[in-house]
């Protein structure tokens, strides 16, 4: 694993897919995997919402004048809500959302740390495995070569406490791994039934960069076997549908 | 990251220690990570129980027969339910239990398939922390360099389809990385505010080998910057407090 140097600031409108493939190195395999942060995703896509220009509603200044939301701006509220499809908690200053793409995260993904102004939010992309994809055919077309692409983004979790890098989006790369009725090398079924392996590759990935690096793509070399010239069923193969859900 | 090559079986009452010391590489640093999966440690322990010496009693014989549990055997019931604190969900086949070192996890890390015999049960250790920091300490004393240990197990996670690895143990790895209040390279507050690395680190190890390998330990190497001679908080430090939890 190894951050790629040389990506610029990106902004609305910049071609990413140009950008991480002047970055990539000479020897691009097409089966690596990048691996880039959603924050330069969403910079690219234009999504950002500008403070001064939403106008909280009455549950969105209720929820932030609430215990729960602990004084959160009633606008970045509204954006939560905006982006959310419903909302399973509130406390200890976090709203737990599902969003419209069907993650479950902390404020829908909605960050107001991540952008050059501090009245600017940053969204989640529409549709990150879109991104991905559309990440993946810009790089296959101007290096030639198409490794798998992931987008990641750091979510909390449910019992643990930190953060680790999920996949919102993938291209290219296997999302799970099925191991169900099939055994190890001593022949005993295995117990560890389907590995998620794009969330473990977008683990992975945020540890080969310091958070203050501002390096938002990491290149991940040997896992060919995860990696397949069709796009596959990408990072949405990865959300577990509301009915088999227990916790929500 | 690179899973060690020559680690035999391992039954109850072996050094562990001895056979990762064995196995690592000439070239050991003390800036090393050693991740060992929890199934090696669990049976170096002795952490099993056997399926015909268990007598189930009134509350696993009722989930054993209800859909939730979808027809386990009410031994194995047992077997969690004397390895849970709470119980906090069920459905889908699964238990979603507090274990009494304070996982949350699906059927308390009871694990029916990961031994040699389909009559034993093997369970988690039961202090992951101490395990992680006598490994430590063994392979200190037999190579005269102590990299630091996680010990790691393969959780579910609400919301999310498959299984990535976590840490249960830790020693000498810097379980959070705590960015509250630091600042970004372009001088931003950052984000991301704390970053589970132990359990990033037990994800990215579970990449570097195939789950039919039999390889139990993974080697992983420039992670310096988490690593310490002191053993630290372990694991224990990744467990959010139930009080803290909006899921329980």
């Amino acid at each position: 694993l190894r951050a790629l140097e040389g990506v610029p600031e990106v902004r609305a409108g910049d071609a990413l897919a140009e950008l991480v493939a002047a970055a990539a190195p000479d020897d691009l395999h097409a089966g690596d995997v990048l691996v880039v942060a959603h924050k330069v995703v969403s910079k690219a896509e234009g999504r950002t919402r500008r403070l001064d220009e939403i106008v909280p509603g009455e549950r969105a200044r209720g929820l932030a004048a609430s215990d729960a939301a602990r004084g959160k701006d009633p606008r970045l509220v509204q954006a939560i809500l905006d982006d959310s499809a419903a909302i399973l908690r509130t406390g200890h200053g976090v709203l737990v959302c599902e969003t419209h793409q069907g993650f479950v995260c902390a404020n829908a993904g909605v960050d107001q740390s991540n952008t050059a102004d501090p009245g600017e939010l940053l969204l989640l992309p529409t549709d990150p495995d879109r991104s991905a994809r559309e990440l993946r055919e810009g790089i296959g077309a101007r290096r030639g070569v198409s490794p798998a692409v992931v987008v990641a983004d750091s979510f909390g979790r449910a019992w643990r406490l930190g953060q680790v890098d999920v996949a919102l989006g993938a291209a290219g790369l296997q999302p799970l791994d099925d191991w169900r009725g099939r055994r190890d090398a001593r022949g005993r079924e295995l117990s560890a039934t389907v590995i998620a392996v794009a969330d473990a590759v977008a683990a992975a990935a945020d540890l080969a960069r310091a958070k203050d690096s501002g390096a938002p793509v990491v290149l991940i070399r040997g896992l060919e076997r995860f990696v397949s010239a069709e796009d596959g069923p990408g990072a949405a193969e990865l959300r577990r549908p509301a009915g088999e859900d227990l916790f929500r």
